[in-house]
């Protein structure tokens, strides 16, 4: 049995593997901003529920699970949570009363002003850090992926997409 | 009160949020893997460090908690239940005995055989759905910009970094 580090005869994967890269890079950047998060005493799904309140005041849960990247069951402890805080309120909607809808509190909408600029100035530095080619191309072409990544992947072969 | 959802007069925030697109992508990326990870009764992380042993059998813990993504002291207890299962063995280093080294076994090495090729196929396949230019710009720009994170981002304005 060897007992020393070895460099195998393939060539390297993970350094050049798609998923790896996509996921150093989202826990990278967001370790930046999620520590602005921490500091205002919020958890990072908490502060992704109040940013799609931001775009979306009276969201129902299903779209804000999805867009805070969180299962639904979860969300509904999250959301139970903010609202003793004092951040959001539950509402049933008025049309139909088995649909919940989430609004931010005038607290909520508070933190959201605060952190809704920040965000954007992070990102803002994070893109100046790039070259302009790749400032100006990397959230169209994450874009592009998310919008393949909503079909599920063909079992083979590469589809009819061309540029 | 208002009790009916609301556009706010802003525009859109988390839609165009470098750090949303980056997280729903890699989340939706990995989703589809992942799925071939679990049929073969690995959790994501224990997957990781297999991969990140191909490229470097006998790494230090250290090592691979940076390229798994996760924290050191979560590795050291997934590396633990992935050695009574038989897939990898720890061993002092013989030139600095508190230094521990990971390897394979041949049975992670069997692991390893099948799953790094699922894995670069199923890139593969996510690429080919992308436009030829995405397609062969995704993973340099991804790369591009782990590399600005590996530096803490400036507290104001840009760096000279030009195109």
């Amino acid at each position: 049995m060897t007992s020393t580090p070895l460099e195998t005869d393939e060539p390297e994967f993970v350094a050049d593997y798609l998923l790896y890269l996509l996921a150093a890079a989202s826990e990278g950047a967001s370790a930046q901003f999620h520590a602005t998060v921490r500091s205002h005493d919020l958890r990072v799904p908490e502060w992704r529920v109040l940013a799609c309140l931001h775009d979306r005041d009276g969201a129902m849960i299903t779209h804000l699970a999805r867009l805070a990247l969180v299962e639904q069951s979860r969300l509904t402890r999250i959301i139970a949570h903010m609202e003793t805080r004092g951040v959001l309120r539950r509402q049933n909607d008025p049309d139909d009363g088995r649909r919940v809808r989430v609004f931010l509190t005038p607290e909520g909408q508070n933190l959201v002003d605060l952190l809704v600029p920040l965000a954007r100035a992070h990102e803002k530095r994070l893109l100046a850090q790039l070259s302009n080619t790749d400032a100006t191309n990397l959230k169209p072409m994450l874009k592009a992926l998310l919008k393949t990544l909503e079909d599920p992947v063909a079992p083979t072969g590469k589809t009819s997409n061309t540029d």
